[in-house]
């Protein structure tokens, strides 16, 4: 939540000269995102958000996410559509880093949604995957859950520092995830990360999907399981919302109904996506990135692995 | 640079229900300051910032700041005015800090400002100190000589591991300047900090003057020494700009002229000037104060303070 990038009004106005947006009014470094500097553009012709990839995102990956933004905002989902330069191009650089210009889109992250707004996340969630179903080429998800057991066996021992006997709990999911992990569910474009700070709201309505840094080529129903783990519990995990869940689920199968095995393997695809924040998070407690600060509590999904691996109550 | 203070959308819809500004819109964390937290925020009725008092300011100095911004924006200043809620009061609380809301300017900071920049933020200095003549009461300026000779004793020898003999220089220097200091020069209200990222421009002109927190009341040739400090100089303190000073004095003089005393003791106030600036930033690097992690180099002022001491060109 910060900006790791300045960039001098002089220069942000000569990089937008490249673009046919009129004169610069006004820009903001924004707080928003973990690894990335943000601008909040205004000029002349609207407002626009400028983003500055850091060190911690591989830009060989950049194209392929503008291109599934740009596509999902042509197929009229609230996603903020790159702009292309005189040369057409959506990538470019500014300040020595890779640099993109993206439409401003209006609403507010909310910190306590509603059953409501699950709802219509769900809705969101499950147009995201139909408008992805004609984009490639995929993309591999590289959090999946190989990645989780890289991860795991890299921290090891630390593990049991943040909670004794962490360790074992993680390695026992991960050998039933593997074993069971479900092999021919639908699969297309995913989301990834699809966390409450990622959808901005207005009115009650979802205005915004942001943050396509995670997007990847997976299975449907592992997104819907990230989505779930995001909004059916409180942000510290210790307590699982029911009617959230449901409204999600609800809100998502309203667009998109989920086939029989699709839904058999959602409480395996719950307790992976809980691996995938947990180990994600505990990486960054034990080695933080350096000058990425916020670190955020690994053991808030450790609570919500427990929610999913304890038997369903009678 | 940052945002210190998370206010969850929830929260602050209910806090913006205390002003008629209508409903929220949007809301940004933007990274402005060095020791507030401010968002960015539009509400159906237009666009507003609104700044969280972290704990590095007095809060008993608030009430003055918001009135000397009320008063110079009721003179016609481009200074952001602040709002009053419901029940009038100017100086709200949020999340446990104090929080005001204030009018948002558009215009962008520069970092290479042109001699024309200079001239204008002259003039607008000297409005500036026309208009705070009929305000009061005065409040005494917490960073004065007396302010510089108790840090730069608190540092000691710690002055010496920035430079060999740095010690010494702002020793001799603070002596020449407490026994030298003018006693009956014009005073008024003082910006006392308007470099360039608190100046905002469009289309060549001031747009906006902000962060009034370290406003005072003192000599008024004194606050323009600060800007000269500012503004005439490359950032570094390495090169001094002649054009872009002389330009800052001219737009100045032509607002309010000097008095020849006033001019006679520009060189001392320069000089008392670098040492607020130098000995504050040796302050900050030597004990940044918790979660305030940006240091600015203090040798920038030590190498400006070297070009005021050096006897003029013949």
């Amino acid at each position: 939540m910060a900006v790791y990038t300045e960039v001098p009004a002089e220069e942000l106005a000569e990089f937008l000269a490249a673009y046919d947006v009129g004169t610069l009014v006004m820009a903001k470094g924004i707080a928003e995102g973990v690894s990335n500097s943000n601008y909040l553009v205004e000029t002349t012709r609207g407002r626009f958000v400028l983003t500055l990839y850091e060190r911690r995102i591989d830009e060989a990956d950049l194209p392929w996410f503008l291109a599934l933004m740009d596509h999902l905002a042509g197929r009229g989902l609230p996603v903020p559509r790159p702009l292309a330069d005189a040369q057409g191009r959506t990538l470019s650089r500014l300040r020595g880093r890779p640099a993109a210009l993206v439409e401003f889109l209006a609403g507010v992250s909310l910190t306590q949604p509603q059953a409501a707004h699950c709802r219509a996340v769900g809705e969101a969630l499950a147009r995201l995957h139909l408008a992805g179903r004609d984009f490639g080429p995929p993309r591999p998800n590289h959090l999946g859950p190989a990645a989780a057991r890289a991860i795991a066996n890299d921290l090891g021992d630390r593990l049991d520092r943040l909670e004794p006997g962490l360790r074992d709990r993680i390695r026992r999911t991960l050998d039933q995830v593997e074993r069971d992990w479900p092999g021919r569910l639908p699969t297309g474009v995913i989301h990834g990360d699809l966390f409450p700070d990622n959808v901005l709201f207005q009115g009650g309505q979802v205005s915004g999907l942001i943050d396509f840094y995670f997007a990847a080529t997976d299975l449907l129903a592992y997104d819907l399981a990230v989505a779930r783990t995001a909004w059916s519990f409180t942000p510290d995990g210790r307590h699982f919302l029911p009617h959230h869940d449901a409204a999600l689920l609800e809100g998502y199968a309203q667009v998109r109904p989920l086939a029989p095995d699709e839904r058999a393997a959602l409480p395996l695809l719950a307790q992976a996506a809980c691996l995938r924040f947990l180990l994600t998070r505990a990486q960054d407690w034990f080695d933080p990135a350096p000058g990425f600060v916020q670190r955020k509590d690994p053991l808030a999904f450790a609570r919500r692995l427990r929610h999913h691996a304890a038997p369903a109550p009678a």
